[in-house]
């Protein structure tokens, strides 16, 4: 109530039963009896929540906040609690901020609706943070570091409203130019990048995913209890959205007020402009560091540099003004580098030496004005960079000590310049057999396992997917017509569900003639029965011999993200995937060049382009190979894994040798 | 004059013969003329210093500092200058610091030789750069931000004190409890890791080498004009010095101070304190992501804790004493933390909650002093933690807003504290026939190319490195002879000088029968002489077929660098060196425990080491090869590169196939 009374332009309404008035406001007993109220802050007993969230309901309250805790984070009762409560939200339609939060700032109308103690000054940054106490310790630290915030949420166990909710509105609102989060999950993984890329034209998103690394994952779930994803899902997932992501509180607040102060950069290539030369090496090892190029000067800024600067300067990148350097020197190199159509930003290194830090800040905010090209500084100095540091920072040009948190700075602005140009291209529709994958699958349900095998190639042929000429036999005589259908020598393999490791158990054979078809028939059958007598044994594999000296061995496959939902895996069969980790992952549906840049992004790639006087594999067949899974695993959720190992590559196309999968019956 | 009249405790005489009297002293014409003289500052033009600098050895001045620019940076007059001053400095033995400096600084007498405007505060740090300018910039930020030195230094052109003359002296100085380097370059580099493996067992040396990426080391050289090594020599070379590298100026001096004020801690484990879920699981996230790991306590300090803390509390790490805690809570659970065998270091994280940072500051302090186990703060507030903050920073625990700081400082002492436990080992010395290998590589001489072959796989017999059995011949029949003295099929390789890929140009048969011997001996030449007529053909290797299937292919290389000399370099051969660049470097002479290491630093180690059902191969006899090729080189300065590829390593032995090399005649 008293951070409420304290600026909240709007009126505010106290409601307890028990209280005729609260800091000389009259008190109301129930909802019911409010009019006009349009957000509640429900502060009361976890069990009486529900009610009071029913009667928000009926008094026509459409915008709740719970602080309550004692829900979903604190055991079964609590759970049941929230379900409830997100039916009740259901019903009447009611936005619902929380439960276990601490409640949400608006200082556009000077609404502080939380408990903390420090409130937010006005800002263009809007942030929700999946924990109550940092934003505590952000609000604590932004008023005395020039930080302002348009919209402070505290998520807490988001029994309605996710950070999905969040970037939808802010992504429309005027007021916030940048959204910042720190999260600890996602829900909703797939909707959440559909959004964020709409949002992300206009707005840029950073997010510190806490939990990143294993031993902060398991930190992060005996914290919130929320059943996390993999860290491969959210990499892939945050950067297929378009979210900047920060590893750190520092870089979380270096690259919000950059984003939120400046203009977009024109081109990645950067100039340092310094008067000294040992600073300017350690900016252009952070260049180096970073996703910004050292920016080359035309012949006519060189010409002009040559004549403006003193004898003794570096006229090329990093330009060195040099030590006995006034701000008026600066200057003059400024208005020939902003003004070079090879510079995309520029940051300003100084060390204290003849330079007065006041006027170098003139300086680069008149410059900045002018030029309209992106900045940052790096004025190297204790209290004498102070002052000079916060016009700087007024201006928006943040100034650190450190060049290199001032590149980092610069490099973020790259960043959200790439994603905001990036063209989202909806994955490719093919034209598939749908009705007969579906038949494939619903055959396990007549068996008692829920793995798949080679027996399930055809599902790959139903979604067009290149698979190796052959059949599944069940008796000798048709393994010999079958191998007679087929030119050449033929690879034979075992099919049962219950052998998964076919190699091991002498469950294939490679190479085998024609005359040798029905001995090899017999061998196969004896080795599994041998190896393990109850097992189901479905028939053997009598299968064209893919070209596997002249094909690379990739593998393409899939697993389920419990917040992002299906994920696609592809890298390079072997050792490559098993013993190198040599993988790249995206969230499926993957589109067109999405597949295409997981080919580029693994090490292995060159591997597929001919490296080593290789002839080049058939990249476009990988390509909508990847695309095709995709589709599979989409268009079936049942699918809950699935692994083409190998997708053998040549020069001539792919063709999947070997499938494994699992479904879960009960949703086919 | 004016820096070292305010404060020196010595007396100060000025020289110059056209003046009386500076600052009220009285002025000498000439240092010969001076008595008694520790440390002449030199700055007079740059025509007149080695005159100078005669006169002060003349005078029996054994220590000079030269500021005057116009040296090696500038020309080859300047370089001719410098030359000269270094013979001067040689013939009368005077350690001379720059020329092209900023000066000295000694606190410990009160000593500011410099130009700076400001000087330092007293302090155990010693620092030298290679940057005048960072030097300024390091004076200005740390007297505001509490940071002392003991001595400074600008290392200048180096013409005679480089980095090792000055990690030397400071490694026995009482004062010095921290060395920090900001370099560009590393003279004499072997020398420099045998004086800081010394130096590291007392006092840490963390440095900034600058000039790490690429751009970067572009940008360095235009500004020292120092040839400086590969990144690779460096990176291999500071590590085995055991300097603990800093990447940014904000880590290099978050690693001073903690490493100037704490103890070591006795294990990697480290525990989490904190009043809040969400900045506990980021301080875990960056334990993740360094090489300390999460403790876990014992059965005993669990007890404890479930008692003290209160019942909703988060007992395990990291420990959550709940969001009203207060500075009690914090104590009672850092007095069975700090306590508990299995904790190495602690970190208390805290968010402006219920707690008072003062009180909470003076608890830690408290902690610290009775424990005297490693601790970093994270005291997540603006104003509210500055004071706090600095009581802290005065009792040498650095507390910082974000957390990852202060875990990443814990990480430093961690990374120290195993730098100074290291036992360096002495490379072997292997018994080899050293005259042999001399006459092997005296034969280049004779003839007109710098490059050798297979013809000096004897080389490697000299040095005991195993190689197939075989021999070179330059007749038919002499192939055929030495084809019988072989089990098997042999292999059959084009032995030219001039003809580097045999491979490509059919140089090389392999499982060549007995009988094929004669006629494969004269398509070899005929192929040989139809690529290149002119080409010296030194005749044709039959060797034995090394088992390559059954064996891995693996490279060991050298080249020199201009700093380090001999880089030794190992990866597994094919794609794995030349694709996916997966190598390590090691500077030469390499001990066991460090070819050792060599094979444990590549991503492909698994498949040496048994991966996918494959036998291990004979590592120890992988790492004898990297050994005694290191001696050989280390041998043999003339031996400018050497590749041995491949490197077969089987389950029973390692055989060196082929063998590439360029020696350089002028040094046989």
């Amino acid at each position: 109530m008293e951070n409420l009374l304290d600026g909240y332009e709007g009126d505010v309404v106290p409601v307890n039963p028990s209280s005729e008035e609260v800091f000389g406001l009259e008190c109301y007993d129930d909802l019911t009896q409010t009019e006009g109220v349009e957000l509640a802050i429900v502060v009361v007993p976890p069990q009486i929540v529900n009610g009071v969230l029913r009667q928000a309901g009926e008094a026509g309250i459409r915008d709740v906040a719970v602080i309550t805790a004692g829900f979903g984070e604190s055991g079964s009762e609590g759970v049941e609690l929230e379900r409830e409560m997100t039916e009740i939200a259901e019903e009447y339609d009611i936005n619902l901020v929380g439960p276990n939060c601490l409640g949400v700032i608006s200082t556009s109308v000077g609404m502080n609706a939380t408990f903390t103690e420090k409130s937010a000054m006005e800002g263009n940054i809007s942030f929700m943070s999946q924990s109550g106490a940092f934003i505590s310790a952000v609000l604590d630290w932004a008023g005395d570091h020039n930080v302002g915030f348009n919209d402070i949420v505290s998520l807490g166990n988001k029994a309605v409203l996710d950070e999905g909710s969040f970037i939808d509105y802010w992504g429309d609102d005027p007021d916030t130019d940048v959204i910042l989060g720190y999260l600890e999950d996602i829900e909703n993984g797939r909707e959440f990048i559909d959004t964020a890329r709409e949002v992300t034209k206009d707005t840029p998103i950073v997010a510190v995913k806490s939990g990143r690394t294993e031993a902060g994952a398991s930190a992060a779930a005996s914290h919130t209890g929320a059943i996390a994803g993999s860290e491969r899902a959210y990499e892939a997932g945050l950067e297929q959205a378009g979210v900047i992501r920060a590893n750190s509180v520092q870089e979380l607040f270096d690259y919000a007020t950059i984003l939120g102060d400046q203009p977009m950069p024109e081109s990645n290539d950067i100039a340092i402009v310094t008067n000294a030369g040992g600073p300017g090496v350690m900016a252009t090892d952070a260049i180096g560091d970073s996703g910004l190029e050292m920016a080359s000067f035309t012949d006519e800024s060189l010409e002009q540099l040559e004549e403006a600067m003193p004898s003794e300067a570096n006229i090329f990148n990093p330009v060195d003004v040099l030590g006995d350097a006034s701000a008026e020197t600066y200057a003059d190199a400024l208005d020939i580098v902003l003004d070079d159509p090879n510079v995309g930003s520029v940051i300003v290194v100084s060390s204290p030496q003849s330079i007065d830090f006041e006027n170098l800040a003139e300086v680069m905010i008149e410059k900045h004005e002018e030029y309209g090209v992106p900045m940052a500084a790096s004025l190297m100095g204790g209290e004498t960079a102070e002052k000079p540091a916060e016009m700087l920072g007024e201006a928006g040009i943040p100034s650190y000590f450190d060049p290199a948190r001032g590149v980092d700075s610069l490099d973020a602005l790259r960043e959200y310049a790439e994603i905001r140009s990036h063209e989202y291209v909806d994955a490719t529709d093919f034209d598939v057999d749908r009705e007969r994958a579906r038949e494939i699958l619903e055959r396990t349900k007549e068996r008692d396992t829920n793995k798949l095998g080679v027996e399930a190639m055809e599902l790959l042929e139903a979604y067009g997917i290149p698979t190796p000429q052959g059949a599944i036999v069940s008796e000798k005589n048709a393994a010999v017509e079958a191998a007679k259908d087929i030119d050449g020598d033929v690879v034979m393999k075992i099919v049962s569900p219950d052998i998964l490791h076919k190699s091991d158990i002498g469950g294939v054979e490679v190479g085998v003639p024609d005359e040798e078809v029905a001995d090899t028939f017999d061998d196969l059958i004896a080795r599994a029965r041998n190896y393990q007598p109850d097992a189901t044994i479905l028939g053997v594999q009598v299968q064209e011999m893919a070209d596997l000296d002249a094909g690379t061995e990739t593998i393409v496959g899939i697993n389920r993200d419990p917040q992002f939902g299906p994920l696609v895996m592809f890298g390079l069969g072997g050792i490559f995937v098993e013993v190198l980790e040599d993988a790249t992952f995206r969230v499926a549906p993957v589109s067109e060049p999405e597949a295409t840049e997981m080919i580029d992004e693994i090490d292995s790639a060159p591997l597929l382009r001919g490296a080593r006087g290789r002839e080049p594999v058939d990249e476009a067949g990988v390509v909508e190979t990847i695309q095709r899974i995709s589709q599979l695993v989409t268009d079936f959720p049942a699918i809950l894994e699935l692994d083409i190992n190998p997708l053998v590559a040549t020069p001539d196309g792919v063709a999947a040798v070997d499938i494994r999968a699992t479904v879960d019956q009960e949703q086919l």
